[in-house]
């Protein structure tokens, strides 16, 4: 019994230059691994068009659902629709239904709806459109790829019209024990409960803060029963 | 005149689930940038063997420098230093000056010097160490791969003993007009600057914050005067 699985891309010479730190990231994978999707591999790459085409091509053919994150905007760097276009062969041209949404906005706003804004119109031929509350350029799903903006507070409102539609599996159940102690001192016993509990994830994660040093263990599995016996051996096995 | 090329590789499940926010990547492209190193690209991966050892071996040949954060502690899903060595086919084991290093530590503190502890002493022949002032545990370089730490502060201290040996590039230079206006209206003349100034980087992130919205012009490039030539114009087209 495994997990539908999923990749993300995200897009962004200001993410790898520093300049910018990502959130989509964090905020993808809390909310794939609460419906049971198994957030498999991200990938974070510059405005190049060689470099999204490719990945989304690779990514596509490797995960059961793929999400992007960044170039869908009106101006010059914001390449990410033809890129992906590109990589299913399809060809991309101004879609009406998102033409006369992005009209109405800008009518709405009184701005002019000028040739950068219809560039945010242009769509995949036979792509679905993603609803976009927020400011109103909507995102777009082809094939398995869900073509997403960067900006957080967009990327959260479109995951949020993306995630019902998506076929999730048995959510990962995890429970957390705090050991005071030296992963170094814990790490025989706890590789052999590894081994006992082969089938569910058993991770040791260090801290040091304050003085204070030790590791937080956490068990994760889909059978609710197996992380409880699980956790409770190990409480045996390191008793506060 | 390009600047060397680096990528990163960040393994580790709990990043994937959304348990854990990582942060070595946006120090690192910081640091890196500094430098004039350009970091092209960061996957994210599970601590999955083969998933490490095909990473390391396609982004090894792609770029100048390879950094790995995670997955080198004393417990059993520690399985980096073992994936890496695969990938070179380079054989593995217990390195003496590694193991007086750790040895000479546990001593000291009075700990078990135990076989979990053991492990870190484990580095791939012919790799040079990376010094780890903050909890001994040393990382290590084989070929271009430099193979560091999860824990921030630990990673953050190895990255500091690395950054020296790496030969930079003209450090980027950038400047940022903040500018209150929508993307949409500010794209068509952005546009006509990006072809104009097509020896450097123009980027635009879009903000919306409190009912105000607008864009940073991001322009980046090696050369000062072209910089500073590229934001006059830009100044110039958009007057606050």
């Amino acid at each position: 019994m495994t997990n539908p699985t999923a990749a993300m891309i995200v897009i962004g010479d200001e993410i790898l230059s520093g300049r910018t730190r990502d959130s989509n990231m964090h905020y993808l994978a809390q909310e794939l691994t609460k419906i049971g999707v198994d957030l498999r591999e991200v990938r974070f790459i510059a405005d190049d068009p060689e470099a999204i085409t490719s990945t989304v091509k690779a990514l596509s053919a490797a995960y059961g659902s793929v999400f992007t994150s960044g170039g869908i905007g009106p101006t010059h760097d914001d390449i990410t629709a033809d890129c992906v276009a590109a990589a299913f062969g399809t060809p991309i041209g101004v879609r009406e239904d998102a033409y006369q949404l992005l009209h109405a906005h800008y009518d709405r706003q009184g701005s002019e709806f000028n040739e950068a804004r219809q560039r945010m119109a242009r769509i995949p031929d036979g792509a679905k459109l993603i609803d976009n509350p927020v400011s109103v350029a909507p995102g777009f799903i082809i094939a398995n790829v869900h073509v997403m903006a960067g900006v957080p507070a967009v990327f959260e409102a479109m995951l949020a019209s993306v995630l019902p539609t998506l076929t999730g599996g048995a959510p990962l159940l995890s429970q957390t024990l705090r050991i005071q102690r030296g992963e170094g001192e814990i790490a025989g016993p706890l590789g052999k409960l590894a081994v006992e509990y082969a089938d569910l994830s058993i991770g040791s994660y260090p801290f040091q803060k304050d003085g204070i040093y030790g590791a937080n263990i956490v068990i994760r599995g889909q059978d609710g029963a197996r992380v409880d016996a699980a956790m409770m051996r190990l409480a045996e096995l390191f008793p506060a």
